[in-house]
């Protein structure tokens, strides 16, 4: 059972705080909701969507009084904000991020919330939509999506438990791993994908006829390219505090399309079809097991 | 209005064939549909799935007295087909393909069809879906969905016209180009996606704990690899065939790349905003003028 907990202060009501609070609100775990975003336009439509119930016009003032606090807001902006609502993390409070990369938050909530960095359970939910903003909000965003928590060695257990219990209850797939396994995990599955899917639409649009060719896109470009209308801002951080593993993945990647190059170069069908099959084979059995 | 036809003769009873099949049914375009697949198991499945009427023991069997023929094979076997077929493409009978290629299905119809290849109209339906197969035929496949023509000059325009009107019954959005820049135009739009979409999920699957890996991939990989799991004997075929233009692609893509390189290299926060806000924006755009 998870615990239930009377003030969430929200920090950052986007896609991603937005759509817990309404999750929270959903399941009976939050009874009020104080939320705060770096543009008031934002706050304001937050509570008049019913994402949130009370509006604050400061982060400090969506932290005052509660017992569970989210940072919903860009990765590098993480250590800032740490800094500003220090007082607040406190053994009765749950504290929670949902950003993409860990190990830069990690660092960051050691450096700023010092003795306080043992209440704070770093969270990463692998979902969202390609479509950022408040009015995109879902209270089911989260229903059956994986989330990463990522504790160190310092971090108090029993608010690993209850932020375990607190996703549990709201339909999603918990897994705890380090920072660093983390960071490097994602840095295959979710941040070069996004990268790839980025570049690819800026080299389409560096060729002449860019347009007439976006014509002729077809369900494979809707759905290969979907992550590429990602939001700008919180990719950049997510990039920027990953590239290390990155970087690692890109060279991977250039290998694998080295492979390809290769048998096109020499046409060699056969081993074409083997690099194709295997990959063919490997998505067919994960939607088996995963979808 | 669009020409009903007597017969189909239909030379490859899988998904594009099968689904073309149904649809042509469903329209009331087609009385009898005879089909032949290179394997009978394929040919016997598509009778008792009711996608066609008659199996025919060979290609000449299900061509005999047909009035529209579709080839739906991969593209490498358009030579022998059309060698195979090539008493049965006439004046009163219109020919299609729904290749993904459509330079080498041209030189492969000019080259065993001779005087006949004026009646052959080159089609490619930019439409699929990850599994092939007859049991996966859906006779709104082509509805909504862009459809080529790729006629050269010899070829005779009544026949274009008859083609352009049955795929337009169907719901389809018929665009006609050369095949030379059919070819170009795909190999940025769809070859070169699905080429990285194989190599990505390759690059994973060369790593240590690449099962671990995919454990954690969500929705963003979901999509962005779906179409990796597409047929590895027709992916084969479309590489080769397009190889030239998909290598040119690939320079591109390889340039886009490295700006991102450059960016993280750099960890210049401005630069990489930048590359993301051109992709995300044009991805926007685009979803909104083709969705």
């Amino acid at each position: 059972m998870a615990k239930k907990y009377n003030q969430l202060g929200l920090i950052g009501c986007g896609l991603m705080g937005g759509s817990l609070a309404l999750a929270l609100k959903k399941e009976g775990l939050v009874k009020k909701v104080v939320g705060y975003s770096k543009s008031p336009t934002t706050t304001t439509l937050a509570r008049q969507l019913g994402v949130i119930d009370i509006e604050a016009s400061s982060a400090i003032q969506a932290c005052a009084g509660a017992d569970l606090i989210v940072l919903a807001v860009p990765v590098a902006a993480s250590g800032e904000m740490f800094k500003t609502i220090q007082q607040f993390v406190q053994p009765h409070v749950l504290t929670m991020d949902v950003g993409s990369t860990k190990n830069d938050v990690v660092l960051a909530a050691e450096k700023h919330l010092g003795w306080g960095a043992q209440y704070f359970v770093p969270a990463h939910p692998i979902t969202g939509k390609e479509r950022s903003g408040v009015e995109h909000a879902d209270a089911m965003l989260y229903y059956g999506a994986k989330v990463v928590l990522t504790p160190t060695p310092a971090t108090d257990l029993d608010h690993v438990q209850r932020a375990q219990e607190l996703w549990t209850a709201l339909g999603s797939d918990v897994r705890i791993m380090s920072p660093q396994e983390h960071d490097a995990a994602l840095a295959a599955v979710s941040h070069l994908p996004h990268l790839l899917a980025f570049a690819y639409v800026n080299s389409l649009l560096g060729q002449p006829h860019s347009d007439s060719l976006l014509r002729l896109a077809g369900p494979g470009f809707r759905d290969f390219t979907r992550i590429a209308a990602s939001d700008s801002a919180l990719w950049r951080d997510v990039l920027l505090a990953n590239r290390t593993e990155i970087t690692g993945q890109l060279r991977h990647m250039v290998l694998a399309i080295q492979e390809f190059q290769r048998a096109l170069h020499s046409e060699d069908a056969e081993a074409l079809e083997q690099l194709i099959q295997k990959a063919s084979q490997a998505r067919n059995d994960w939607r088996k097991h995963s979808a």
